[in-house]
């Protein structure tokens, strides 16, 4: 498939995206708007290996070069980038009924607001850099994994606490709290963590959410994840020499944590 | 002085806060709000050496465990954390004439949202993890130390972009989105940034930012920092030993850019 080189659609909402974390949490908000509401939408699949997303005409809809981003056609191709941003953007404008959103002057929004933000300014970045510091170095550097690693797993230590008591993040209800969250979390065994056994409330919270058609939906725009909880799952239990790597993963976050005295804490 | 043990407010708004970008950018706000409409705020100096962020007090305010929180004694004790929520949720509540924010329904309350979780999610992560990089960690690391000093540059070159037509970030006016970064950009020449030479849009308007009396006051709360672009220059061209460290540490960043061919590049 050749790279998109601009704008598609007409009207609806177009979203710039790619099969990552981040990418998925735009893509399952708008499959829930289009099961609930039929509100349309278009996407582009954004090699980023091939910085398409560098080319001036996606930095003129994402100033930071990077997915996901959003066009709004309806609104005079208004442009939204940063994932916090767009979940806001798209319930404030499309979410009438708050079915997965909240009044703007409830607690609710509030308290959305701020598990939003602690996905975006903590559990996303570090466990994009335990990703990086696990798998996609040249050199292994033990000091990198056992700080993002270990990172991660306070934060979702933090969110199996707040889900000890709770079916859903915020007010009682599926909504973008949850959605901001879906893609960091099926992805956490690619990060080194082990979901069930570390963070059940995690694990059952993640069955819950994985569950609806609309966010099994929106995982397989522009297309699934090789690195979904699932797929590494199964990659491990049928090929013989995935699961010699994983060992060998395992390994390394267990030697690097002992060698700098890591040890597991949260908050 | 002894460290905090609880609340201590009964009415207005009580900041649990230290001396960090992120703690600054709820002082500066509060300090406008009490410039401009006589917002009152008390303030508790939390030592994060000390832990004490990691006691059941204050992690009832602040599930995540880390400054800054807010606790609303006006409105039953309702408590926020994370900078960008809180930002949100004080000029929602009183910021009633747009002095600092945008109107819910404005596509510059968009925009804000956007600039600020980029911040949240980009500028603030990635500048802190060159500072450990680079300051913090006991062993030298280059792949580190080139990773995260060149991502923070990549993003001041963001914002630079941005400024090159705008006196500040978001809507022509200092903003929430602006108060969200200063403590930040502040803080830029501590992370290996030649801000002046640089980004000279960014330094300009960080200028134009700390003219404003408010955000002054804001800076002591709880006190200075030592690691202000003023405070780290003031050391470099007072004390001789100073001098020659901010030498070795800018050769450090040459050293470990040049290892991994490292080429700026923005966005």
């Amino acid at each position: 498939m050749s790279e998109p080189t601009g704008l598609i659609a007409k009207s609806g909402i177009e979203l710039l995206t790619f099969g990552t974390p981040n990418g998925y949490k735009v893509s399952i908000l708008l499959e829930e708007l289009k099961a609930a509401y039929g509100k349309e939408y278009t996407w582009q699949s954004i090699h980023i290996g091939k910085n398409t997303q560098k080319e001036p005409w996606f930095v003129a809809a994402g100033a930071n070069g990077r997915i996901p981003a959003i066009v709004d056609h309806d609104r005079d191709g208004f442009a939204v980038f940063e994932g916090l941003a767009i979940l806001g953007y798209l319930t404030r404008r499309y979410d009438p009924e708050h079915k997965f959103s909240f009044p703007v002057d409830s607690n609710e929004y509030d308290e959305a607001e701020t598990w939003m933000a602690w996905q975006h300014g903590g559990l996303g970045p570090m466990q994009g850099q335990a990703n990086h510091f696990l798998r996609f170095t040249k050199e292994k550097i033990p000091y990198g994994i056992q700080r993002y690693v270990g990172e991660t797993e306070r934060l979702y230590g933090v969110l199996n606490t707040r889900l000890a008591n709770r079916e859903y993040v915020v007010g009682g209800k599926f909504s973008i709290v949850d959605i901001n969250l879906i893609g960091w979390v099926n992805g956490s065994t690619f990060a080194g963590l082990d979901l069930e056994g570390q963070f059940p409330n995690v694990h059952n919270w993640l069955e819950r959410c994985l569950a609806r058609p609309a966010v099994q939906k929106g995982f397989t725009v522009p297309d699934g994840s090789s690195f979904s909880n699932a797929a590494v799952k199964k990659a491990i239990q049928t090929d013989p020499e995935k699961k010699k790597q994983a060992e060998e993963t395992a390994a390394l976050i267990n030697d690097a944590k002992e060698k700098y005295g890591y040890k597991y804490a949260s908050p």
